[in-house]
């Protein structure tokens, strides 16, 4: 008998962790399901969907069912799964129809968050998750002719649908009780990620939380703050994410400190012959040595990726991850990598920072925009721990060669002479990331 | 009695060491000597003010002479040193005049290759190797208002030529005798490179080996190759350069085998008083252990902090180079880091290689430059032993995330699964490293 896997979830690791164990062992027999209409989509272009900049949301969606299907994955939509029995391996469906397993992958992802306001109900509230979240949004906008729109929150989603939505014409708000967006991001780059929203015509609102969503039948819809009162066809909640994870909790599948399921390096849950993969599951940082909860898709991609692997026998490892990340707003580039100061200092290091401004070119050249780059390391050791830049360009590809120094450990003085590709279009000649190395380390 | 240090170069490393020295230890005694009349510029930004990107060449002059003597450095101009008594340590100067250090810097440089052809003598032909160099071919084509230009070589000096020629208004030819520009590269990103010169008007002479220079009263300056006759304003060899030794070779200072100074990681000769840096020394490679001489603007000055660091009592290792470098050519950045397969095959590894095709932003996205990556690792280990790149934008962030890689010595395991910001405006989930990392590790 061939043995049979399940895989619960159809955003992005489950999909990979069915697809790379049915490729490595055709014998299995894999069966996805999810409560959905669709599977294997890419949930990170969904506000360039949105924005118009994708026209059809099937671009999203990177292998439909039938494709599934033609490789032999059996695929399951529209369909909740109710419950686990660990002991007789079944999960039960909501029609009552029972399955059994000989491997499971919890791939249940996340749940947005929403706050719980007054209006909070209304036809014009959205949250943006999954795909039909994005073709909803899409679709009441257009339908509704949404003049003007108020995003709560403000991280990379919450920015990423500003621009979206401020390009399809709307009066953008974004509604933040913080001084400053993407409060991963130090105030100073912060704030020059606000002045690029500003500049393009989005009022950022900060200091302001949502009390209540009002409608009239003459004005329409509106978001209350505790000090202002905003027009809003549209309101976006975009205040994160949180593990889902009632499925694997009831089952007796053991929970990590972050709330999200307890995984190994092989992703392999507290049960062996359950794995889980993607937002609803712990991964392992290689700079806290921490476990953590990051809920993006390159990272679920991974996970699903090692899962099916190991599924299928080909015992691989999921190396852990750094938190690297990043986002565009109108003309900037915004990444980080690492930890940042107060995850340093949560985690016990005694951390020492810097931020050093240069040109994406050699200043020779006349032109180029400028850069930031904040380096973060330990005192004592001089260990890199984390960095975070922001520019017209130039910004994603130096946190990326950060990354990998992240990656294998390296401290300031690996890095103070390390050689880049240098001609005077892409850098000085010593590399903004030579010359924030150096600073900091005079400064330990 | 302070130390007296005598630095011998002007160019890139020379001044670096100068600065450092008497920056960490102002009580040095610190001269400076220079053949020409410029120390301390930048030039590798040569093309682009001699393409009028750049409109002074001021600005290519980092530091000068005034700015010199204001930090205490002695700056000797239009003097060349004639040699070295290493048992006396002195230097003597062509005017006679002799000079004593305790120690000594050689920063010699390099000198451009000339081919002993026919007319090589005439006005109008130019290397491009020193600031006078540069200036002298951008008062050549204003004064003799030139129209079309000849440039010999296909390298990256080459090219960049050819554009900032062709961006003046001239018709310009790029003569070479191989089939595809810039030999490091792969024969398929070269072909793109070639393609981009095309596009761009430039006539790309493949097979070419020039002949003799001629001169007519009417028509002006002609190249003359094996096959063909290029009208020809200007000329310019752009054929590389080769380590200048001449000084240190009288002085008995040890050559290596690359026909450059041997130093070891402290920038010191076989003389311990006598430190070299720049395009005159040897530099560790740190991927195939040999002693290689790259000679780049980015790795002179390096090596100049590390002997100014070194001879001011604070004692600095030079980690080594990998080779990186880039360029860019019209619309394309082009870049390279650690060993290419040739290489690789003569420092005894047992290559492997892949090229694979993506592009600059998530597939879904739908807009996105073409974006190239060849990696090169070793069979049996998956030691990554090399990278290249080639695309419109993305090309230099990649190759300088590899060289961080390569820097640590990581195998294709290590990249496989590394953690990258991610985000669809610059990469797919899987980053275009990550695809070429697991289709060589297929391929091995």
């Amino acid at each position: 008998m061939s043995r049979e896997v399940i895989v619960v979830g159809g955003g992005a690791g489950g999909p990979s962790a069915a697809a790379e164990a049915k490729r490595r062992d055709p014998s299995l027999q894999v069966t996805m399901i999810d409560m959905g209409r669709f599977v294997s989509y890419a949930a990170c272009p969904m506000p360039y969907y949105i924005g118009d900049v994708i026209d059809d949301y099937k671009k999203l969606v990177a292998r439909t069912p039938e494709k599934f299907e033609d490789a032999g994955v059996q695929v399951i939509l529209n369909t909740k799964v109710e419950g686990i029995d660990t002991t007789k391996g079944m999960i039960f469906l909501g029609g009552g129809e029972a399955m059994s397993y000989d491997n499971l992958v919890v791939a249940t992802g996340s749940v947005a968050t929403l706050p719980d306001i007054p209006g909070k109900e209304n036809k014009g509230i959205f949250v943006l998750k999954n795909l039909e979240d994005g073709i909803g949004i899409k679709e009441y906008i257009r339908a509704n002719q949404c003049r003007s729109a108020a995003i709560v929150g403000a991280g990379f989603i919450a920015i990423e649908m500003g621009e979206s939505l401020k390009r399809l014409g709307m009066e953008t708000s974004i509604v933040y009780r913080g001084d400053l967006p993407v409060k991963k991001w130090d105030p100073e780059l912060s704030a020059v990620i606000l002045g690029e929203l500003t500049k393009n015509g989005i009022n950022f609102m900060a200091n302001h939380s949502p009390v209540a969503v009002e409608k009239d039948s003459h004005n329409g819809q509106f978001l209350l703050t505790d000090k202002d009162k905003i027009k809003a066809d549209i309101i976006i909640f975009a205040l994160g994410v949180k593990p889902n994870v009632t499925l694997a909790r009831d089952a007796g599948i053991a929970i990590g400190d972050t709330g999200a399921i307890s995984v190994d390096s092989f992703q392999r849950t507290s049960r062996e012959e359950i794995f889980s993969a993607g937002d609803c599951c712990q991964s392992y940082h290689r700079v806290s040595r921490k476990w953590v909860n990051i809920p993006l898709g390159d990272i679920a991609n991974k996970q699903g990726r090692v899962a099916g692997l190991n599924i299928s026998g080909n015992k691989t490892e999921f190396p852990g991850v750094l938190g690297s990340q990043s986002f565009k707003v109108f003309d900037l580039e915004v990444a980080a990598t690492g930890l940042d100061e107060n995850e340093a200092k949560r985690s016990g290091y005694d951390a020492a920072s810097t931020i050093v401004w240069g040109k994406s070119m050699a200043p020779v050249m006349g032109s180029g925009h400028r850069l930031g780059i904040k380096m973060i390391a330990e005192r004592g050791t001089g260990k890199l721990l984390g960095a975070q830049s922001v520019g017209q360009g130039g910004a994603v590809g130096r946190i990326n060669t950060l990354s990998a120094c992240l990656w294998s450990g390296m401290g300031l003085d690996d890095i103070i002479y390390m050689d880049f590709a240098y001609s005077p279009p892409f850098s000085a000649a010593w590399d903004l990331i030579h010359t924030a190395a150096q600073v900091l380390k005079r400064q330990l």
